[in-house]
Order: structure tokens, then C-alpha cells, then sequence
């Protein structure tokens, strides 16, 4: 198989050190194994692997050097920001340089007059959300780890969040993108234009290319109005169909509110042990539902999705009257990962995704594959979007149950795939799921993949073992 | 420089063209002189070439054999749809196989519970409108030619309309899309999952290439709910920059219309000639501004719109009182072209496009060069969108004239690209602007935009001479 890991691997030596030393300064080459321990895993659960060194740039100029270093001298690079990837995309290779943006982290230009915002790969998506909002815009894409995730990994992986029925993922608010090639060829794609078809769309390849083709330095992305009103509403319902329903009519009404995310009964226990806000233990599903903009149109849909609500049956419904209520509603929904993870030595996060129609099948088929491999299994996320998370609560070092969870996996990814879905809806792939993708894509489309690869990486040295 | 052009340029001999009529039937081959000439031209000016044959396609099986056929005798295949296209995308290569998709135009699946439709290629813009509306919902592109522009070709340049600024372009509601390879390889990518992160976005890579990576022949399309009101406005300015005020003091407002078209006065002049409703005669701009939404959202922003354009000296403002009223008000953009058009025995539609921020500065660079070089230009489009359609009105015999314009051209896009925009917003680069390509990609995207041409279309038979 071309590249698959195929980078030849040899720890960089002494020379290769010296030089990377030169072009960032000796402050910004970790060696020590100590300090590589902080970059020998990602946010993927049970992945360690320690890289050769670390390399923090600060310039798109330092990202040139050491690719170019890197494509003459075959060494892997691995890029990284703030590592909170779920699919183990900077989980280095071994003796790779990590090649860490997350020092280029500067707030460019922000453009009122084009909603645009121009920003370093490294700056986190907080200060993306909070440079538009001191603006009066909005930066919709919204991931878990938003706090702390880079830009330039939010693009990488193509992330989605909690608003993406309505809003998009990243994808749909990136402009532009400054990217260095593997052979150190600094290339601009994108613009300040709203409409541009003049040639195909780079930007579009290197957005989820997961640090595959070349690295993000730069981000011009794309900002909208602040939605003047927000509602929010939870609902409780004693079977997951009934939630299920309530999603469909409220789609059917026809709807889009900018959240509608559920947990399930073990998350739901989970989350009331942890953060005591009073959920029902005997419910199967809880619904986060929120609606934006005019206030008009917000206090309309509100109601009606109460009503659908109600009309399913739902055990009890809070309407949050003001934001503060709003965001201790949002709670539940928000530390459900935290939540679970607190419950076992290991938490496996997965990412099924399926077509909206199909959700209520594929949240079963989960709790069936739960009983029928004997592990615990609490699923919440975005129901709205049909992107599951099912989160194994296991432990590592129990061999037995690893190949259990691995297997419970496996027919979770297949069914998700039967049901026309895909095995990942905004974690991407890494290593975590790249025995699953050729399931999924199919040999036409591997094939495609393999190729722009090897057109854009011919040496394979970015992110060798990952994707493919 | 790798295959511009350099398919083995062939007529289709005779046992090439027995195969293509045991493949789709001899009703379904064209080879005959005067049944070719339909066929030697697309919606771009001055662009004439007879093709060696048409080949009707019914199947994608169909499409598979006649590229299987094309690819092993390095024979150029040129797809094409309704041939509406303005730059030259679907303008014969001597010589070559056209492969018109026109015939593979049903409608395969509305899915209400996901907002999908599937269609096939061939299908018109109008009937994706049609079946969407027939179920309540909305597909928004609507590029000028919808009522016979297949949605294959649309997808294909990635085309645009009216109402790009709030609703996107075609890429934004494309899920999903059967490609055929130039080997014969079906490649499904994409699915109707709202979020789906696996593997590169072949999709996107697809959508706005133009026929030079691949045959499209399925398309799954995203639709939305039908907003429940529309409120449509014109607005007259005496000069330019109080147009252009009034669209930068919407956005800063801020409101997004579905959309912000403006004309200029030799665009209204034509019109008025042509259309007679009313026109005053002695503005520089028209604005035509359109909202759409909840209610009262609506009525807000209709409101506020009107007022921006009345403290910006608007001579006139129409607010219209219903649907129809809406129509005949839009009727003077929707008329643009054709009154253009008529004036002059050759119009060439151009589409330059820059950041909003820099819309009159080149509104009034494209009326100093008209100047400059004692031309007519007629200029209206999507001025929410930064995208301008600069219309020269000229006369092809005129070789004097096609100079002065010819030079125009290149001053208009320079300057385009000087100001951070792009050489096409919405009709593609094809043969009429491939010459301008270079400048604005930069060498590098250039190198990249060939090698994915290369990996994908090894032997380069896929619309030969386009882009590149």
C-alpha cells in the first residue's frame, strides 16, 4: 500500500536538530522525554506514543523551514495545536516532529465591513467566538473543546458542535486559508469574496484533510450577525421513541432550531450524580432544544416545539426564562462527556453518525450492541444532526473487555453505515477509525483519496499512518 | 505544461462511433453536420466549434462505457448539460465526444425526513425548484438560466443567483454526488447525514470543476423550509456611492436580504427601453433588495432597509405591496441581460467579483475603463455579493472593437484581483478565462489545481483545454 506510515522512520538526529534549532530557536525544540510526554497523546482515548521532538513555529516562514527539512530529509511531521483531537490526528508517529501552531496564535484583522476574521492557526476557537462577539458578529461552530482547540485544528479536522442543524461546522465559515505545502511552498486559498469559482476549491481539500496534505497557518473566516434572541427549552421523556418523534415533527413542522441535542438514560444518571440539577433518573431520553433569532420567530418556535413536545408525551418541559437559566439547562447537555468519563478509568468517545430519519434505529441498535457485548455504553449528541456519541465507559488495562468494546465498535460502525450514515460526523478519522474507512467510502473513493495524497505529499511525510 | 489540451486530438472513427451507438443506441449519437451545430457552442460569446459527435447518456452504466471507451482511445469527452454555460465550459474541443447528461433528468427521491432530494444530473434547476416546492420546501440557488440549466452543470461550475448572499451557492446544497471517473469507475461521495467528517471532502472537489475531474451523473441535494414571508424593495440613487452606502449600511444594520442586485444607468437604460415600467432615466443605480424570513422579521428589515436607502437620498423607494407587485419589481433585474442584449449584436457577460467593502471602487474603475478604451459596458449584479457583471455591449465582426474590449477585460480583472477579489464569483473559468487564472491562483495553488487534475485524470480526455 503507498504511504500508509510509509515516512522512513529514523528519530531526528543531530544534525536535523540543530538545524531546527536554528530556524525557531533552541527554546522552541522540546528533546527531553519529559517534555515530550505532554505531546505523546491526543484526546484519543489509548494512544501514546512519544514523537522525536517537539517544534513550536511562530512563523509561517519557521513552518517552511521545517518542512522543507522534513521533505528532504523524509522525517514524518506530525501537526499539532492543542491536541484535543478525538480520532488521535496528532498522535504522533513514531520518532516524527511534532510540529506544534499553537504559538501562532494572534488575532489578524477583523473586517466589518466583509464579516470576515483573519486569525493564526493556533489562536483557540474562544478567542475566534469572542474577537467576532466584541464585534456584535458571531462564529457559529462551536466544539466541545472550544476553550482550548486551535482554529487550525478546528479546520483540520473540519469540527462541528452544538449548532450545526442550523449553523454549519467549520467548513462553512472558513473563507480562506494560508497553507504550507510538504515541500515548504507557502500557498493562499480563498478570499474576502462571498462567491468564488475560479479554479477548484483548495480551500475546500485541505478543510478536514486532518493534517494529511499540507499545514494550516492562517484562517480567514467567515462571521455573521448576532442572532438577537435565543430560547431555550429541555424536555424529558420517558422512552427514547417519544424523543425521537419529538425531533421529527419538529423538523416535519418544518423548524431548524440551532440545537437539538439529546443524552440518554445513562448519561442522563450520569450527569444528575455529577452536577445535581435535578433530572429524572427514569427517563430514557432528555432533549436540549434551542431556538435563534428575531424574537418574533424565536418566541413562535419555542412555543411550538414545547407543544411537540408536550404532544409526545415528553415528563416534564422547562423553558428557560432568561440566560442564566438557559445555560444551567445547556449544563446537562454540556458536561455530559465530563460526566461519564467520571464514571470509569476510560472513556471511549465515538463519533456514528446516521441520517436524521434513522436516529431512533441506530440509538436502539446501540443499546442493543451494549447487552449483547456485556459493556456500558451512554450515548448523548447531536440529535438533530443524526451524529451520535457513544461513550464506552471502560477500563484499559481490562484486556477482556477492550476486545469487547472493540467489537461492539465494529458492528456500531457497520450498522451506521447500513443505515446510510458515516463512522464519523466531526471527529474525523486519525487513527482511531482508519480500518473502518474503507468500509465506508468504498474502493472508488480510497482509491481518490490515495491519489490526492500522493499528488500533494509525495514523500508522505505529513501525518504518515493517519487516514489511510 | 501538462495536458492544456493534450488529449490526442482524433475525430472519433468509425469503430469508436459503432461502439458509442451499441452503447446508448444509433437515435442517441449525433454525427451529422448540421445536427452538430446545435452542440458547438455554449452560452459564451464568440466561442464556436464543431464536435467530432454528441452522445446522448440515459444511464450512468451508459456514462461508464463511453469514458471506458473515450479513456482507452485518449479520446477528449466534453460534458454537457443544457450548454447555458458563460465560460465556455461545455464549448467543444475539436474533435471531441460530447457527452450531453440532458436526457438523464429525473427525479429519483424527496426525503421530507432529512430535507433531501436526489436527481439526476440532467434535470433542470427548475424541476430541483419545482420538487422542492412541491413538498413545502425551498432549494435557493437560482442562477439566471434555472429554467433550463441542468443541475449537473450547475454543480459542476458551482453556480450562483440572486440570492447567494444569505443562502450560499449550489456547493452549500449539495450532500451528495455520483461521479463517474475518467476510467469508467462510479464514485459515490457523500450522504444525508447533516455532518460527515470521513475521509478528504471529494465532494467539494468535484463540485466546481468544471468536467475536468469527472462525470457527474447523481446529485443529492440539501433543501431547506420555505421562509414563510418575502418583502421586495427597489430603490433609485442619483449617484453610485449613495448605492453603494445604502448596501455597506444594511450589512453594518445588520441584515443579510436573500438579496442586494443593483443595475447601473446604462443596465437601466436598456431595460427601461426594453421593458417599459417606469425607470427613471437619469440615476446611476438601482437597488433591488429583497428579505425574507418570519413575519415580523420581515417587516423589520424591510423597513429598516428602506429607511438606510431614504437617509442615503434614494430618489424613489417601492416597498412592494404583494407577490406580484414583488415580481414586476424584480422584473428589471431578472431583465438585465436580455435587454443588454438587445442593443448590440454581441454581449459578453463578465464576472468580476471583489470583498463588498470594495464594490464602488470598482463599479467606478469598470466605467473609467469603458472610458478609457471607447467601450460600452452595461454593469448589474449581486452587489450584496461583491459580485459585478460588467456587460460589454460590442460587435464581434468589429475586430477593432473586440480589441479595445479584449484589453478592457484585462484591465477590469486586474484590478479585481488587485483588490482582493476574484475573476469569477459564479460562471467558472472554462476557455474564456483561463488566461486570467494564473494571476490570480498564484503559482502554487496552480501547481496544486494540475497535480489534482493529473492524479485524477491521468490521461488527461476530460474536457481538454478548460481551466488549465
Amino acid at each position: 500500500m503507498f504511504h500508509t506510515g510509509c515516512a522512513k522512520v529514523m528519530p531526528p538526529d543531530s544534525a536535523i536538530l540543530s538545524t531546527l534549532q536554528r530556524v525557531v530557536g533552541p527554546a522552541n525544540v522540546l528533546t527531553a522525554k519529559e517534555d515530550l510526554i505532554p505531546y505523546s497523546f491526543d484526546g484519543t482515548a489509548a494512544l501514546r506514543q512519544l514523537p522525536g521532538c517537539v517544534v513550536f513555529a511562530t512563523t509561517t516562514e519557521q513552518v517552511t523551514e521545517v518542512l522543507k527539512l522534513a521533505n528532504n530529509t523524509r522525517a514524518p511531521v506530525v501537526t499539532r495545536g492543542s491536541g484535543t483531537g478525538l480520532s488521535g490526528g496528532s498522535f504522533p508517529a513514531p520518532d516524527s516532529i511534532v510540529l506544534c501552531t499553537a504559538r501562532m496564535n494572534r488575532v489578524l484583522e477583523l473586517d466589518r465591513a466583509n464579516l470576515a476574521l483573519l486569525v493564526e492557526a493556533g489562536a483557540t476557537t474562544q478567542q475566534v467566538a469572542d474577537a467576532a462577539g466584541g464585534a456584535g458578529l458571531f462564529y457559529p461552530p462551536d466544539p466541545g473543546s472550544m476553550k482550548i482547540s486551535t482554529i487550525g485544528g478546528n479546520v483540520a479536522e473540519n469540527s462541528g458542535g452544538l449548532r450545526g442543524l442550523k449553523y454549519g461546522v467549520t467548513r462553512n465559515y472558513v473563507m480562506g486559508l494560508e497553507v504550507v505545502l510538504p515541500d515548504g511552498t507557502v500557498l493562499w486559498t480563498g478570499n474576502k469574496c462571498v462567491k468564488d469559482v475560479a479554479g477548484y476549491s483548495l480551500r475546500d481539500l485541505f478543510i478536514g484533510s486532518e493534517g494529511t496534505l499540507g499545514v494550516i497557518t492562517r484562517v480567514l473566516l467567515r462571521l455573521i450577525p448576532k442572532p438577537a434572541a435565543r430560547k431555550t427549552i429541555v424536555a424529558t421523556f420517558e422512552r427514547m421513541d417519544q424523543a425521537a418523534q419529538t425531533v421529527s415533527d419538529i423538523i416535519a413542522a418544518p423548524i431548524i432550531p440551532c440545537t437539538l441535542e439529546f443524552l440518554d438514560r445513562t448519561t442522563i444518571r450520569c450527569v444528575e450524580e455529577f452536577a445535581k440539577i435535578g433530572l429524572p433518573l427514569d427517563c430514557e431520553a432528555l432533549l436540549l432544544m434551542e431556538t435563534d433569532g428575531h424574537p418574533a420567530a424565536v418566541a413562535e418556535e419555542a412555543a411550538t416545539m414545547a407543544e411537540i413536545a408536550r404532544r409526545n408525551r415528553a415528563r416534564e418541559i422547562h423553558v428557560a426564562a432568561d440566560d442564566a437559566e438557559a445555560a444551567r439547562l445547556a449544563t446537562a447537555r454540556r458536561s455530559a462527556f465530563s460526566a461519564l468519563a467520571r464514571v470509569s478509568p476510560t472513556t471511549i468517545l465515538e463519533d456514528a453518525t446516521v441520517p436524521r430519519s434513522e436516529l431512533a434505529r441506530m440509538v436502539s441498535f446501540v443499546e442493543q450492541t451494549a447487552r449483547k457485548y456485556n459493556v456500558r455504553i451512554g450515548t448523548f449528541g447531536h440529535m438533530g444532526d443524526g451524529n451520535l456519541h457513544p461513550t464506552f465507559l471502560t477500563d484499559e488495562p481490562n484486556a477482556d473487555e477492550m476486545r469487547r468494546v472493540e467489537e461492539a465498535f465494529k458492528e456500531i460502525f457497520a450498522e451506521a453505515i447500513r443505515l446510510g450514515g458515516t463512522i464519523s460526523g466531526e471527529h474525523g478519522i486519525g487513527v482511531a477509525k482508519k480500518s473502518f474507512l474503507p468500509q465506508f467510502a468504498g474502493d472508488a473513493a480510497m482509491r481518490v483519496m490515495k491519489e490526492l495524497k500522493r499528488a500533494l505529499d509525495p514523500n508522505g511525510i505529513l501525518n504518515p499512518g493517519k487516514m489511510f
